[in-house]
């Protein structure tokens, strides 16, 4: 019985590809850039999309909550009874700038299929994978089946701001949140054909350098050699960031560093991340970092400090013999267990008043901030997911640690006491935050198969 | 009689103020940017504007020439016959970029009178020097005397992109452009009441340098830590060109550069440009330079290098989490004598060679190029000059050296053999090259009535 609903539900899926795909297309199409102010509108439509879906599938408590800025979609069906497990399904419908424009092959919010891909903003990171979950829940209940467990969506706007509003809403609305385990489709697979559990996630601390100098541009030639220059002194202080060995050098930094054990160092050399793969997926002829870490290790388990952004002057055609009034970095810190976010900011600002010269003003502002995360291998939901994937690809999956931030795993950690599965169908070529965003529609569809194992497998 | 005439002259100028005025705004207005391809029929317009009002004052051979790029006004008066000397006299009708537009208080391309100056892009660098020589001719024609000299005025529009085709057009025009001397207006007066001979000028060296490191912009996290950030690494080559005493590590920069004698050192020290000139003339809290010189020593006998303009991922408001897959920055050197533009574009080279990582791709375009030049203090025409602004503002001027470049200067010792006068009424507070650029006008006056001098002490 309980096989032939599985049946049942993979074959609506199979059924319904192309409207699938159609919905997604329409998803990708608004530009919820949540960063960007002027987008505010598009941010608020996408939530609407998001709950007119859920609404259209005898979903209860469908609601758009307002938060500050950008707001937070939750549905819920508990129909599987109070002796069944409660998932709650994490997801995000906010995208990234798409900037800079002219390096997209196609326009980034008009979706377009080039081969096995779909191209545009968002489509992977992580529109497809929200969709994907929805998806997974109406073959179950349009095939004839009740769902296997209760399902609880949380779909919030601003996790590539940070998710400034999140940690409040959670803390707010504990009761209504309440479940067993979160799903978290946000963090990709290794290669395609090759699922993966991410098991841990670093953290972030992103911050704005603001460098003035004379009050403002000077000609190069009558004030140059007595004036410092302050993209010179940006230069400086960011080069000192950095030691001969790769290592960051911000004071305490590596402090509260949880070292990676031998045992997880012998488990993470076995996954297909080489060197030669990093090599071949950014097109650079030499890799860089910290000593005695392979490449994998420095991205998953050791901590960074990273230039987002560096502005100075002049930067149009041509030459202008300007000496700069001001100049001005976005820096960002990937953290690990057990570093703290605040700290860290505290490191920068200590490194700051050590190094920056008083012939320059500076400001430091903290942009967004949250911890690393680390959740168990073998946990029930942890299986449930494993067993799910292998029958969707017929392949064990990977477990690994992942080099970006995902903050609302910590969030479930310390507010709901909840761990995560971190999963995802994603590839590490599709683009994710650069320009020509793609999802590998193969792959995706799978995705959609696997999460519908995951629901039956969660069955008691 | 020469004195009657003299003074008519000067009355003639006295009374037509208003219209000087007048024509320096209609003059100033015109966008004449030379960087900027989109301005191209406004330079040109521009050029008009210069042979319109030659063309008014009795001169012959008024001819706009056409170069690869922006065209060179020619006019003379040789009425003064062949006992009398001929005076060359240069400027430049183009002007440097106006961004930062929101830095200005008014349009840059409106002339706007506040209280004793007149605002606009290129009133002071150098619209206004350009037009008072016209002036002062007009003023000596109009009120009846001939000419004491003969006069050739050569007009260029590309001093702010290095006057690329200027040197092929003197070598072109050798004999059109015979001369006794050069008047170079475009140097400037170290404070109001105080005019100005400027002995010396630096040569400038500008180059940009691109780096490449992934195919595109890559997501921090996911990448972060395993590839070589490009900003990072042209953060590192930009702090590696000084040492901790504020010089130069190109490697040989200092070779060729000619010492300034204990005897020039003891004469600079008696100009009021004081590190409390430069403190109070750029609003920053320390100064900076090479060790072992005074702040006016590094700026008009020491060459420099500056970062004018650096541009790397994303500087636009909020936080974006990405590694860049380019950065790039202007830079330029200030030159003294005796040191080659090319050698230092080599050297800069070899610097690169020897510290670029192999994470990364380079190139170094060279953009402009000129070198630096030293004259005679004492010359029959630079003692012309001394004793006519000593009569227009009762104070014995100053010889100085200056930290910006005028590259004609050496057009003009190497091409027609002769020396250059360099002169102006710019002062250091006019916000030459930045926004809010401006002319004072009493000292605007008082310039027009010195050249009015200067001409008449040319007489034989």
């Amino acid at each position: 019985m309980s096989t032939d609903m599985r049946l049942a539900a993979l074959e609506y899926a199979q059924k319904h590809k192309q409207r699938f795909l159609e919905d997604l297309i329409a998803f990708s199409a608004i530009p919820s850039v949540s960063t960007d102010p002027k987008r505010a509108a598009d941010v608020q439509k996408t939530a609407e999309w998001v709950a007119r879906r859920l609404n259209a599938l005898d979903f209860d408590n469908v609601k758009i909550y307002p938060t500050q800025r950008h707001p937070v979609v939750f549905a819920e069906n508990l129909a599987a009874g109070a002796d069944a497990p409660t998932v709650l399904i994490y997801g995000h419908y906010d995208v990234q700038p798409a900037e800079p424009l002219d390096k997209w092959d196609s326009p980034p919010f008009e979706p377009q299929i080039r081969g096995e891909n779909l191209y545009a903003r968002g489509t992977t990171d992580m529109k497809g994978q929200v969709d994907a979950t929805i998806d997974a829940v109406e073959s179950i209940l349009r095939s004839g089946s009740a769902l296997p467990a209760n399902i609880k969506f949380m779909i919030e706007g601003e996790e590539e701001i940070g998710s400034p509003n999140l940690p409040k809403f959670i803390e707010e609305h504990k009761t209504m949140l309440a479940c067993d385990v979160a799903i978290n489709p946000d963090t990709g697979m290794i290669a395609p054909d090759l699922p993966t559990i991410t098991y841990a996630l670093r953290g972030l601390a992103y911050f704005e350098l603001r460098l003035w100098g004379p009050h403002q541009d000077l000609h190069s030639g009558v004030f140059g050699g007595a004036i410092h220059n302050p993209a010179q002194v940006l230069a400086d202080l960011i080069a000192g960031m950095h030691d001969e060995k790769g290592r960051v050098t911000l004071p305490g930094f590596y402090d509260r560093v949880r070292p990676l054990s031998d045992d997880e160092r012998a488990e993470l050399a076995r996954l297909p991340k080489t060197a030669e793969w990093y090599m071949e997926n950014t097109g650079v002829a030499a890799l860089y970092g910290e000593e005695g870490y392979t490449p994998d290790e420095r991205v998953g388990g050791r901590p960074t400090l990273e230039i987002n952004g560096m502005l100075s002057g002049f930067t149009g055609e041509g030459s202008k013999t300007v000496l700069p009034a001001y100049a001005m970095a976005k820096i960002s810190c990937r953290l690990v267990p057990d570093q703290d976010p605040d700290e860290v900011h505290q490191q920068l600002r200590q490194y700051l008043e050590e190094h920056a010269p008083s012939t320059v003003k500076w400001e430091l502002i903290s942009m967004a901030s949250a911890p690393a995360s680390i959740s168990s291998r073998d946990s029930r939901w942890a299986q449930a997911y494993l067993q799910a994937a292998e029958s969707a690809w017929n392949t064990k999956p990977v477990f690994k640690r992942e080099g970006g931030s995902v903050p609302v795993v910590t969030y479930f950690q310390n507010i709901l006491g909840v761990e995560s599965v971190n999963i995802g169908f994603g590839l590490p070529t599709d683009n994710m935050h650069g320009p020509n965003e793609k999802l590998h529609l193969p792959t995706w569809y799978k995705g959609i198969d696997a999460l519908i194992h995951f629901f039956f497998n969660l069955a008691v």
